[in-house]
């Protein structure tokens, strides 16, 4: 499959300056396209890089579906040039797509999966936190920690010890009947499946320390690609098994949020 | 002048995963070299990238000079490919790299430079704290803070009010006759010519606060492309003039550093 090239002096390869979508499409429709493109404009925003036209965003995905599911990557970057970290007076920002096959997976959906908590911490840093940036090194380093198939996902903590997200999903958790996921103000990346839900009021965001994680009534790792997969079993960064949970059989989780990604309500 | 290009899937696009030099060219020759060397091969070692051959890094140099003084950029990703942050088992590092022409400012030697302290506070991050990666959002950010030439450079504290560094040069002072840098071991990068300053024992490794700063005796920024300038003047983030300082007759800091440029020791 062809792919777009960037030139050795764009600053999205030089500082990672800029920031990504990954975007399910179900028979080439996007889902919560809306709330990507907010995601993507809020981040330019904060970054200072000029937006691009919605329609050139919607561009990216108006081809003939090259299947049931796919994947639609979008990257925007400041552009070329500036000298060292100063942004050029007039930086032309490039806008950058690539479609890929993929498929669902739901026997993580029924079965739920287990997951690890990763000895990195996350930096604070409100200046980035929520938005999709490309400085994403920290879920790299992350995702270094293991190999064995039998954790589907890490989780990852902050210097505080406050639980943030997965590297590549957000948390969420119920408590006294109520759904949670954490706030994502110092860190984090603000995924558009769990603002979705918390502009629905299904989801309310708090905070949970690492030390209160086994004890929470069920906990689940969600985003707008893979659906929501119940934790089954969760396990220290040394190995050990801290807590199992039997998948539910009707998962409060899924039935608000698969909807929104035509998915099944009841996998 | 042609440049290389980079594909889509390239990790240093999108994850920012990988390193960068940017060296001091005199008459084609490197400066720094072996500590340019060594700070890439231990960015390679901590994000865990197999390092280019030192052949092939010491390629990137051996052309015909362009120009007195030129400044030589190397970038090393780790490569395409893998499924979302997970490296790909095999992974094939991209080397790449680019030469443009440079011109020294011995007026910034002379008579020093103006310098405001950033209201961006950098986070903590032991991991990635030192090294050159490519992901340099803060400094982007931080850069962005002013635009008046006045300022030729933005001081960086962190989290915790302690001094850094700037946006891309290191600061060093000097109080009851010792020259010191920040210690870097939680943020920053550790440039080339603080390491060989240090490693001569010109240079000692400390800690400094934000509200010390404009007390010391004596303040510098340098790297190994600009070599040393003396601050003259520091500037609040709110643009009060906090200090200033005469440029010194003879520059304890010029005489040991710029040797190691090929600059004059008394310039």
């Amino acid at each position: 499959m062809s792919q777009p090239w960037v030139p050795f002096d764009d600053r999205g390869l030089s500082y990672g300056d800029g920031v990504f979508e990954t975007i399910l499409l179900c028979q080439g429709r996007p889902m919560l396209w809306a709330l990507h493109v907010k995601r993507l404009l809020e981040g330019c925003r904060r970054l200072a890089i000029d937006p691009p036209d919605e329609s050139a965003l919607a561009a990216t995905w108006q081809a003939p579906p090259g299947g049931e599911w796919e994947v639609l990557k979008i990257i925007v970057t400041r552009g070329s040039g500036g000298r060292g970290y100063a942004v050029p007076e007039v930086a032309t920002p490039r806008l950058m797509s690539r479609r890929v096959p993929f498929q669902p997976d739901p026997s993580a959906w029924r079965q739920g999966v287990g997951v690890r908590i990763c000895s990195l911490r996350l930096a604070r840093q409100p200046c980035l936190a929520g938005i999709k940036h490309l400085n994403r090194l920290e879920n790299v380093l992350a995702r270094q920690e293991w190999q064995t198939p039998a954790y589907r996902e890490g989780l990852l903590a902050d210097s505080h010890d406050m639980v943030v997200e997965a590297t590549s999903m957000n948390l969420f958790w119920q408590q006294e009947g109520r759904l949670m996921t954490p706030a994502l103000d110092q860190c984090g990346v603000a995924g558009t499946l769990r603002a979705g839900l918390i502009e629905a009021q299904h989801v309310v965001p708090a905070q949970l320390a690492l030390d209160e994680l086994a004890a929470v009534n069920r906990l689940w790792l969600a985003n707008s690609v893979q659906g929501v997969w119940p934790i089954s079993a969760l396990w220290s960064s040394e190995g050990a098994c801290l807590r199992r949970w039997e998948p539910p059989q009707d998962d409060p989780l899924q039935a608000v949020a698969h909807p929104l990604l035509g998915y099944p309500a009841t996998p």
